[in-house]
């Protein structure tokens, strides 16, 4: 049994559900269908999501709204008109809607049911399209499937009974369509995962039918080992597992929404990222585990924005708890911290520059100061973190040699360098600036030469 | 003005003597002198202060010690002999050490004391020599001198006011001989420093005069720029920084008690590395600060018996506090780590093997799994670590391109990588069993070919 997500831009149209169709067709399996809200059809578009925040926002300011609501509804028209199915759809959205408004729930419960209607609405849309098409196929609406989550609007979190409830879906005999992106509390209240939570949604169906496989399908033919922004048409990912796919998206890789695969991650699903427009291509498989590789790297990320705090303090390493009163500094300010790289008197505390308000920043300098008795406390900006990653490193030899190579011929200075035991990733730190040609040379060294 | 200490193997005969005063003679600047007790003259040989040691266990437990104590006396009497100077100092030993039995003081208080007979007895030594030979030298106990400590037997910390006590020592117009090893607590009580301590009075002594140099005299030519039974005759360093040699020392070069050097550190006194049997050699120079090199790195110092603790989970680096709670976990048990490399999803926790007790490890882990709730948590044993050590290697570029080079020429995978933003050190984690070939091949790169 597969479940197979389908993305916001794979269902913005009726031409993308007719893909969709064909794909549920092609294969048997694909028996547990999630998706999402339609998404942009052009690149100047609004995803269905967005409009009804914009709706939601403007009933709340107790403005006019039915002109936003018709935008709404005359998308849906749209594609039910093209797809030739019945229009029962759009009263269904505006009786939705004002009953919605007229409820006696919170705010947040308002806004969460309302942007839910979208992905809703087009479940029952794609469910009636396979219908017509002489499948046996039917909605299912999250509280019937059994997806029960804690009473949190905006942030859903699973309840871990929902897998179990999930489980029976296996004894259906039909296609299911489940709109993503929503769940019910225990009193029967909507509430929504997070925002892109439809990812939440298949993981977590996957994770509870146990299938064999959870495809994503998006618009991207499958994730590449290194940005095409930087390097023109760069080599596909086959495979990779789940920590090297948690390790590329840290540093620039937006594949996935990073809490969505936890359900699948757990359960031991593999995910397959396909691409709606082309379902034949061989996509990317994420799995727990894989087979030794010659070439233990699968890709090269890279991201800026990056600062260090560094430490130093004679006899630093003899002082117990230095490092322990450093971090609680920053846990007292809210700041998470990315890397520690340390010598024997000197530690750095590299965190995202985003988080370091100056204020946060002067009273976080200060307090090392006072509580630490550092012999100096410097800060460096503008540093990029590159992660150069792959499972099974430490089964290698001449990994870092060629890596710190390739910074050598970009004549790029290594300020920090970071490998783990886990040997999932090396993690180098240079100047922002000099982030193109340091990840261009990587490219070469790792994919093209050989 | 130059304060010169002399080690216990400079100090451990009479020939040894010979040589210190005629180093002493050489320069004029040569005015405060520290001495250790004599310490070995051949492989075999014990040390006084250990004579000394014995002497106090034998004591405590009640039973005849006159033999003992013989021992120790016919070692000084062997030394004023051989310099034809009075005997005088060998009742006061036997005269001191029945009076130390015999005080009120508590038993730490005591053993203190017997300790520092060594030290004291030979600075009483060489002073008589100096004036056999014609030098206006004098023996200057540590109390007059100015030597004030806390009042922690075995562990003396100096107190600050020592400082402008010592400045004085500048007015005198003669050699003094300090012993070293011990000073006096506010009431009166002899305290030492902990083991090694010489060291820590020189040190003191150099920063209260203010002295120029700091001249530390011992048994080797100079620090070699690796382990010289790991590579046959390597070359000698002839000058490095304090954070340089802390990080060598923390690895493997046992070229100074740690925290010894503190007092000259901070009152940024250079000091100088000389051998007491070939003096006119260079020896090797610690500064404050030193000119940018070509070749920035100085040194390669290697350690094992390290243990790895490495914790993983998925979504790790979106959880505040995770890193303090880890270190916290380690605090309790009191033990201090070395370093912690990281990825995004994992850190590994570098810590002393020795550190560990079978009952310290199992808490930890049981904690760590408990309060932390990772999805794995594994022990590795078995490591070591190499550091390759300079100052400024951040503006070098390559650096760490000829060092990941090396270990594939020697075919040792890198279990573990870590740079500070200092830059000061890189440091690899290896198998142990790969140490030899590793520092061989770090050296060839980084000191023979060019």
């Amino acid at each position: 049994m597969k479940v197979a997500k389908f993305g916001g831009s794979s269902v913005a149209s009726a031409e993308q559900l007719q893909k969709v169709a064909k794909i549920i067709q092609d294969d048997k399996d694909r028996k547990v269908v999630v998706v999402s809200a339609p998404g942009k059809r052009f690149s100047d578009d609004v995803k269905v999501t967005d409009l009804l925040i914009q709706l939601g926002d403007t009933y709340l300011k107790d403005e006019p709204y039915q002109g936003q609501l018709k935008v709404i509804l005359d998308r849906f028209r749209e594609i039910t008109t093209e797809l030739g199915i019945s229009e029962t759809i759009i009263d269904e959205i505006k009786t939705g809607v004002e009953r919605i408004f007229a409820s006696d729930d919170s705010v947040a419960l308002k806004m969460d049911a309302l942007k839910a209607t979208g992905e809703d609405s087009l479940a029952k849309v794609l469910s009636a399209y396979l219908q017509s098409l002489g499948l046996k196929a039917t909605y299912l609406n999250p509280q019937e499937a059994g997806i029960l989550v804690s009473d949190t609007p905006g942030n859903a979190q699973i309840l871990s009974e929902s897998y179990d409830l999930l489980y029976r879906l296996r004894e259906r005999d039909e296609i299911v369509v489940i709109p993503g992106f929503f769940g019910y509390s225990k009193t029967g209240k909507l509430v929504t995962f997070s925002r892109g939570g439809s990812d939440i949604t298949g993981s977590i169906v996957a994770a509870g039918v146990r299938a064999d496989l959870y495809e994503n399908f998006t618009d991207v033919d499958s994730v590449y080992c290194v940005n095409p922004t930087i390097v023109d048409q760069p080599k596909q990912i086959t495979s990779l597992t789940y920590k090297e796919m948690r390790e590329l998206s840290y540093a620039g890789f937006s594949v996935f929404h990073d809490e969505a695969l936890i359900p699948a991650f757990k359960a031991d699903i593999p995910v397959c990222i396909k691409n709606t427009n082309n379902p034949k291509g061989m996509g990317t498989i994420i799995v727990s585990k894989k087979e030794p590789q010659p070439n233990p790297v699968v890709g090269i990320a890279s991201d800026t924005g990056f600062i260090s705090i560094y430490v130093s303090k004679y006899l630093m390493n003899r002082e117990l708890g230095f490092g322990r009163k450093l971090l609680t500094i920053l846990d007292d300010e809210d700041i998470s911290f990315e890397h520690t790289p340390s010598g024997i008197d000197d530690i750095s505390v590299i965190i995202r520059e985003s988080l370091l308000t100056e204020e946060k920043e002067a009273r976080i300098i200060s307090r090392i100061k006072e509580e630490l008795d550092p012999d100096t406390v410097t800060v460096e900006r503008d540093l990029a973190l590159i992660m150069v990653v792959g499972e099974g490193m430490d089964s290698g030899i001449g990994l870092a040699d060629k890596a710190t190579h390739a910074f050598t011929k970009a004549n790029v200075s290594i300020k920090m360098m970071n490998q783990g035991s886990s040997e999932v990733s090396m993690m180098f730190g240079i100047k922002s600036n000099k982030v193109n040609e340091s990840v261009k040379e990587l490219y070469h060294i790792f994919f093209e030469v050989n």
